[in-house]
């Protein structure tokens, strides 16, 4: 069984890893709109063959898309114009309402299964994957009753391979709206917070007291703001809405906590944060 | 030597286990207002024997003082008071200022050095201290010419003994400056965001979503919220106004982020995100 892999990052590389690892499939043939990443997937025995995307599509039994979100919502329907009638194809992508309605009235939707792998490092490329990325991790299957028996029995398949927990029984709107609080938030956060540390230390004195002080506490805050942003700002152009309402909720909370220190209310500080505990 | 420790949590705890590891000192002594606290110190091998503070200050060469900040401010003047003019007396305490303002005209201030160890975890209590847990990591001494060299001396042993970096020239007031943007921010950033997905996710369904959900990203961004609230709340009302002021201007940055979002003014949004890197 040939496994195409379109686009040989750090998801694309890991599933590749990890189902390799296992034995699970044959071939592995992969393509990379970046020919460093293709060459290095080559190389870290990613996949076997790096072959171009219409031999891809015909060849393979399984299709994995993992690429920027905008770049799956663009080329998914085209990609199951042109599929055997056989295959499976999945993508790996972070939001899942745009992809979902692009492909909702093909009439080859069936070959398709919406799934987001909930894992991830602030790294990219095939250099950063690893057959472990997804071990023990949770997977999210969308809109599952369009996809047809066979292509979830063989996407079930795939993750288990990996040890994934599968979830079930969401819609891909409902997907998008948990995961902006779930991930797409605390990557905002991230970003901000390096932003307004950049903003306080900037001169080459302060810098240097910045580096001097810096504590595993910013550290840990911060790492997703290592994020990729060629992978992120489709995904947080994909999942906009979603994303404002929760960074609103989220400057309220911030707003509150301000403003009971401001008012000195430092029982309900306290509360507080006794109570943000999940 | 005897090293007196007055605070046996996680900060005392590892203070005492790192220097014990490298043979520093003869006999620890120690003291804890939380009895559970003591006696694991003790059972753990913390401290050789716990003791009534009055008699702990007269027989120490060296006191730590690693206990929340509002008792530090309240007690070093009384102790300062009784040592030994040869006892050497530092903190550990995340904010400085209070503490070195309430022993400023002390006649003894110069025995006095005041350090901040920049090294933590979430947990707390002398069940999570270890030896390592300063190696390698920054620790700054404030108003150090406000020490007698003996003391700052006998400091720069201690740290050194536990592989710290040590850092000077820094007054008390701008070190809780700067550590409200690089430790105690983080701290509230966190707390709200628990707190934010606590709020969106709030019945036994969406918890058990949540559950199903929650990837890497989340727990590291909001890894500082299980931090013990007895320790952080003194901290957070010691440095007020200077963590109002970091809070406003990650207020703003937040709000910049998610205003480029709303004007779908994407350009910027990427720019927002390679620019923030530290």
């Amino acid at each position: 069984m040939n496994i195409g892999i379109i686009g040989l990052g750090l998801i694309g590389g890991s599933i590749s890893l990890g189902l390799r690892k296992s034995n699970f499939g044959d071939k592995f043939i992969g393509t990379d709109s970046n020919h460093k990443n293709a060459t290095h997937a080559v190389e870290l025995g990613i996949v076997d063959e790096i072959i171009p995307l219409q031999d891809l599509i015909l060849q393979s039994s399984v299709i994995i898309l993992s690429i920027p979100v905008d770049g799956i919502e663009k080329i998914l329907p085209s990609i199951l114009n042109k599929i055997r009638s056989d295959t499976v194809i999945l993508d790996t992508g972070s939001t899942k309402y745009d992809i979902c309605n692009s492909v909702f009235s093909h009439p080859k939707r069936s070959r398709f299964v919406a799934t987001h792998p909930i894992a991830g490092v602030e790294n990219s490329g095939p250099t950063s994957a690893h057959s472990d990325l997804f071990y023990k991790k949770n997977c999210v299957i969308c809109d599952s009753e369009l996809s047809a028996p066979d292509a979830i029995e063989m996407t079930e398949k795939i993750y288990s391979t990996m040890k994934m927990r599968l979830i079930y029984n969401m819609t891909s709107k409902e997907h998008d709206l948990y995961i902006a609080y779930i991930s797409h938030l605390p990557h905002v956060i991230s970003f901000a917070l390096s932003s307004t540390v950049l903003k306080k230390f900037k001169n080459e004195n302060e810098e240097k007291i910045f580096n001097n002080m810096i504590g595993s506490g910013l550290t840990s805050t911060t790492r997703l703001a290592k994020s990729n942003p060629e992978t992120w700002l489709p995904i947080f152009i994909s999942n906009r809405n979603n994303l404002i309402q929760a960074i609103n909720v989220y400057l309220n909370q911030i707003e509150i906590f301000r403003d009971l220190l401001k008012n000195k209310d430092f029982h309900k500080v306290d509360r507080y944060m006794k109570n943000a505990k999940i």
